[in-house]
């Protein structure tokens, strides 16, 4: 049986308390009985480690499926431009492993109603 | 009776498709039966609205408390310092307006455990 890895993919910040809740989003999917043996956080700049490093230790660890989902609201230049590139760059530094990229989670349509939940709520429509 | 507005502020990008999902998200406050009166976006730089300029549109429009959502995975130094100067300037601009500014999104435990079955979901788990 494979190993299923997860790579949480951020922007990253100059404030450590920027990934608080990517470390949060990361120990909710580390549960057991998750199907992802492994999971990673990762960052396009300003923060450690980056997605090269993040895959490589999943690929040491023994993961032989990676699933990258880029935790951005937004599909912009980095999730359509600088994301494409990284992942390919990791593919080419370990073939024979099975990299996928997901759409950001800002697409979600769970994802979308959630955050309307919380702004219904944050003006007391139904907190 | 009051008149509440949302604005939902996010960073902004270059790409114009980087708004969509927050398009997607402001159609979904804008139902029938909505607490809120008016819903905006505005943005942080490369995108317009301004903070400043969608507050003083639900100013123009009637609205007398105005709720500012930052859709913000993380707080970092623009939701910790950039924001809150920003949202002073529009207090001290619209004297007798109520505005209130709410924690990130990210930090809200439902849209994180949206974002995580998200996830699983692309991995296979419950897909």
């Amino acid at each position: 049986m494979s190993s299923h890895g997860i790579v949480l993919f951020g922007h990253g910040a100059r404030d450590p308390r920027w990934a608080e809740p990517f470390e949060r989003l990361a120990a909710r999917l580390r549960v057991a009985g998750s199907p992802a043996a492994h999971v990673s956080l990762a960052f396009l700049e300003l923060m450690t480690p980056s997605l090269g490093d993040a895959v490589a230790a999943q690929v040491a660890a023994g993961c032989t499926r990676i699933t990258v989902v880029p935790v951005f609201f937004g599909q912009g230049g980095h999730v359509r431009r600088d994301l494409p590139q990284l992942v390919d760059a990791c593919r080419a530094a370990h073939p024979g492993i099975e990299i996928r990229c997901a759409t950001a989670v800002g697409e979600d349509d769970g994802v979308l109603d959630a955050v309307a939940r919380y702004c219904i709520g944050q003006i007391g429509g139904d907190a």
